[in-house]
């Protein structure tokens, strides 16, 4: 039996494509079915079009990756409650939630700083912040890459889980460790073991912050 | 034109295999043919054996990462001379030059310190000397991260190279930013791109030591 024709013109029009729906269907995707699903070829599936029609909107899924993070950190607001310390660790801790809510977005952000307007954005307030700190113009730069860092890793951590696996492993490879080889290790065992990764976290920047301050670069 | 037929039993025999030298010949390959080209496959052709064969001494690619890595830091020097800081400084310089040699092995060990005997036996190394220069053991332990992830992402950023594409796309990004909203960015352009990475990574070892020290972990 065949269906009667259908002209083009009688279907109900595409929404129009754009960049910004493309970085919302691929976070989409993202968050839905994990980073490995995350192809261009799924992009465009879920948007009812051919993968070359997106190449229009995103040069490829790495740019499609730093679109999607750009996005993200577009909804970070800008802490405006207590003094420049409090507004730069609420801004970091906001940061670190933000990406951590989306698998492998923070490791678009390992060892450089996307160029994209919202990631600017950040490093414009995260800089701001530091020179209201007190902080030379040189240390208050250099000190950029170490807070970058900081959120990275954490980001990239919240968003793996707790990996129990990993954490199963370790603490069974500490348990059998000969002494005589590993001193210090065994006898540490149960402060390195100590998983709260929250108040690790927070430990780890308020070391940060205070070692940045300690540490002016020299002239 | 048919060559005689040669026995097998005329042929050289095989060198036996290990997960030694399963290992160095990943490392081989990695050196000579980068990441992209280190496939379980590839080893085995490497070593004239079939796939299934590597699976005797190696779980997977990931377990023969960790292996190469494993296999790297063994070849770190304990340091003897100056004070702990001092050796801590040599040593922590010394891991990320072996790891920077070889692209992709530090991210074998981003945010999880591997289980293998070597590895452990830097972080043994980085808490006796952090113990010897007077830390508490709680403190001593939380910071084995910090310093696990400046090595990470150091010897990441040194095999990875200087990416000049990177550095010339963000110069040119900083020349066009709108100093209206981005004021701090547009007046520290100098220093952001400041660009000796050795002097920067000096640097943020001496923070991260500072900040350690000026950061007990709350009792």
């Amino acid at each position: 039996m065949n269906a009667a024709p259908v002209s083009r013109r009688a279907r109900p029009a595409k929404a129009p494509l754009s960049r910004e729906i493309v970085i919302e269907a691929g976070l989409r995707i993202l968050d839905t079915d994990g980073l490995a699903a995350l192809t261009m070829r799924r992009v465009a599936q879920e948007l009812d079009t051919g993968a070359a029609s997106l190449y229009v909107y995103v040069a490829n899924r790495d740019d499609l990756m730093t679109g999607m993070l750009d996005q993200v950190l577009s909804t970070v607001a800008v802490p405006t409650e207590g003094d420049w310390r409090v507004r730069l660790t609420t801004l970091v801790e906001t940061v670190i939630d933000a990406l951590g809510r989306h698998e492998g977005l923070a490791m678009v952000a390992f060892g450089r700083i996307p160029t994209t307007g919202h990631a600017l954005g950040v490093v414009e307030q995260v800089l701001a912040l530091l020179r209201e700190g007190g902080l030379d113009p040189a240390t208050a730069a250099w000190a950029v890459d170490l807070i970058h860092l900081h959120i990275t890793a954490e980001a990239a951590c919240a968003a793996g889980g707790t990996e129990p696996a990993y954490l199963t492993e370790i603490t069974r490879r500490f348990a059998e460790l000969p002494a005589d080889r590993y001193p210090t290790l065994v006898a540490l065992r149960a402060q390195l073991l100590d998983g709260d990764g929250e108040a690790r976290a927070r430990w780890a920047l308020r070391a940060l912050l205070n070692g940045i301050l300690a540490t002016p670069v020299p002239a």
